[in-house]
């Protein structure tokens, strides 16, 4: 059998350490190409670029691994690799994205850029993952989650996934015990609640800087909350069809609804 | 019964003609206040404004109505509206998001801003609408939809939306037959197929245009774009839980999952 093709990607933008780390165990495991923005895109959900031009350049960041950095955002990112890059010839055999430097787990999955990449891919058919560490410092030790990236992208590459489905793995941050293990989960019923700094530049006008507090209403155990407080790696199968299937009989029941 | 207090923003932008009618139907319902982009922020997705700051100005653009231009996102417009506008006491009613000029159905949901603005109120718990018109001219006829408009607002304040659920409404492009009513539907499936236009620039550096095709593989009659296709509205329930609830059994079969 011939080396999976491997697609790498993220948001915090190709000279992360995070993507460092991806394509060091991604080496191991097939032929690595990356097509990573060429700046930070964190908080970018799943935009796209449009009303705008995209560069795309070579990169030599990851020596003779072929590298592209793009201006777009991560889910521009997947679709010009798949496009243009490979041509619409040659697709990968799976799309990773990360290791993000912060939490995606419960709401974050929504502005997160790491997920969207991973998002995007699952539209395409791919089996993708999204990996991110609950650690936002600029040092964050990585070393504890590497042997799991490689595990569980080597579990997808043998049972692939479910269609419409990617994977949103969070690792939980290094602490004194190791990690207990993999917990498939539901996304936490949690929220940001913000406040707005409100300040005046050198020239007397307001600005804002928004700043938020993360507030867990879940009590439950099975869900990615649970399992990074409690020093699991969280796993959750997320999709692309919002589609609240069970709200439909309740709106089938509205008087202006005329057949 | 005092006035419902209604909250109204958009993707477009403050000055596009699509808010300029949601914000005149709006004033028949209610009390209205209005935060939106200063700028067009389509395909912004769930973007938000992390690690830079907002801008916030007082706008007479609609007469009397209390109204706000913002530098973010459209999430970030609710966010603000919420928590420094109205300061975290007064809450709306309701959030209604648009007209957006083109269609936000299937897939598109993902993209759209128009419906991150809806789908961040739900997250708060405040009964939400996003409402796009499937015609991009920008001098797209917007008359056959604002009765309904209307319509499902007045339902929505009535009837409420079950937790976590926003609506995602499309109005067909005017036709010569009037509409034919209000269809309840999922998100059909169907996605964008890309392409990436190469051109040179003055100095002969590479840069792309992307432009896309949409391909709809969905058979069925009860989903967006079929209704669209056929002259009814399509209403979509959209939620923020992504967990992909169907997929958790097969991924709990892993065996790397000691436990």
């Amino acid at each position: 059998m011939s080396k999976p093709l491997i697609l790498v990607t993220n948001d915090d933008g190709i000279t992360s350490p995070g993507i460092g780390h991806l394509v060091e165990v991604m080496k191991g495991l097939g032929e690595v190409i990356v097509v990573a923005p060429n700046r930070p895109q964190s908080g970018m959900g799943h935009a796209i670029t449009v009303g705008d031009t995209l560069r795309l350049k070579e990169s030599r960041i990851f020596g003779d691994v072929n590298a592209f950095e793009c201006s777009g955002t991560p889910a521009d990112c997947v679709k010009i690799a798949r496009h243009y890059v490979l041509k619409d010839q040659v697709q990968p055999d799976i799309v990773v994205s990360g290791i993000n430097h912060g939490s995606n787990t419960s709401i974050s999955v929504l502005y997160s850029g790491t997920m969207s990449a991973a998002i995007e891919a699952a539209i395409e058919g791919t089996p993708a993952i999204g990996f991110s560490l609950c650690d936002y410092s600029a040092e964050a030790d990585f070393s504890h989650a590497l042997d799991y990236v490689k595990k569980i992208t080597e579990q997808v590459l043998q049972k692939k996934l479910p269609m419409g489905v990617a994977l949103n793995v969070n690792f939980p941050p290094r602490r004194n015990e190791p990690i207990k293990g993999i917990r498939i989960c539901r996304q936490a019923n949690a929220k940001w609640v913000e406040d707005f700094d409100e300040r005046r530049d050198p020239n007397g006008r307001k600005y804002f800087w928004m700043t938020g507090n993360f507030v867990n209403f879940d009590k439950g155990e099975d869900n990615d909350e649970w399992a990074i407080a409690n020093n699991y790696i969280s796993v959750v199968p997320s999709q692309f069809d919002l589609t609240a299937h069970h709200a439909i009989p309740a709106l089938n029941d509205w008087e202006i609804l005329m057949r």
